[in-house]
């Protein structure tokens, strides 16, 4: 049960924002810009940077459901994210992703850890300002939706169909639960 | 020097906000909300769980402005600040907040921290379900702020009378800053 009253069985974040839609409007304007919005890295690429920070930071509520979307985009390989969240390093993605995804893994420790060697390895596979950037922000952001997310024990589902559903819907966009959509 | 190519000499997070607008403007929105919107928690109280939890993070940016803002908002009990950050249980401050400023602790090492008995603990001394939903989204989103400042070097001023300056204008509200406002 979720330390606060929020809508029965509405699940994760989506319960809180409806708690209070003041704070929710700019989070999911910021997941949308973030993860949907013009980018050099795919949907799919942004989603899976999420899911790997979430899973790192144990919080099954945004892991499963952005390894769903993530799955989703992915399309034909959504293999390739089981495989990052086993084995990042070995995994089939691009060596860019992997530098890339190697300071996301950082930032969710403390951002100190960052170096300024781990940007110029990022630099040599072909990542910019801007994609550094975007990591960065997506892997601090979900230090914070996970924090959210669990620090309220909001509820979170166990049946995988659920996630499936909910990373389909995902997919298309971030946008805020209206009152009756539950 | 930060890790990527931001306006030389702006300090912390406006950098990142004037070299990526549109991920800035839901951040200032939310830190507006959260930390100057409506709520019975003071505005010096606010800013005092987001030092607290940005002190823990060592991350000096956030720590030096967000404990200027909180003097600045305390007037005459500005020490309170520094008490808090040197040891909060015996720091002069309420019951209640002594209790919310535990559940942010909790939250900025990992929300799975957070037990029932610290949030029955919290609601014993008067807090409701809105400050306790508002303490878990200040600590995360500093979780957020922390790292995204951080984890690309952005220029911290060493210079105490710049983040006088600094809580000063932030007391009075989060308002983007302009291209020109450098």
């Amino acid at each position: 049960m979720a330390h606060i009253e929020v809508p029965e069985g509405v699940p994760g974040i989506r319960s809180l924002v409806m708690f209070r839609p003041e704070t929710g409007k700019p989070l999911y304007e910021l997941a949308q810009v973030l993860l949907r919005g013009p980018s050099t890295l795919s949907e799919a690429e942004r989603e899976l940077i999420a899911a790997y920070v979430s899973y790192r930071n144990d919080c099954m509520f945004c892991m499963s459901s952005h390894a769903a979307a993530a799955r989703c985009l992915y399309g034909d390989a959504k293999n390739t994210v089981d495989e990052v969240l086993k084995d990042m390093r070995h995994a089939p993605v691009s060596n860019k992703l992997k530098a890339l995804l190697h300071i996301a893994g950082k930032v969710q420790i403390l951002s100190k850890e960052v170096t300024p060697d781990d940007i110029v390895a990022a630099r040599k596979e072909g990542a910019d300002d801007r994609e550094i950037h975007d990591t960065v922000l997506i892997a601090a952001a979900f230090c914070m939706f996970n924090r959210y997310v669990d620090g309220l024990a909001s509820f979170t589902p166990t049946d995988p169909e659920v996630y499936e559903a909910m990373g389909e819907r995902m997919a298309k966009g971030y946008v805020m639960p209206a009152e009756t959509a539950y």
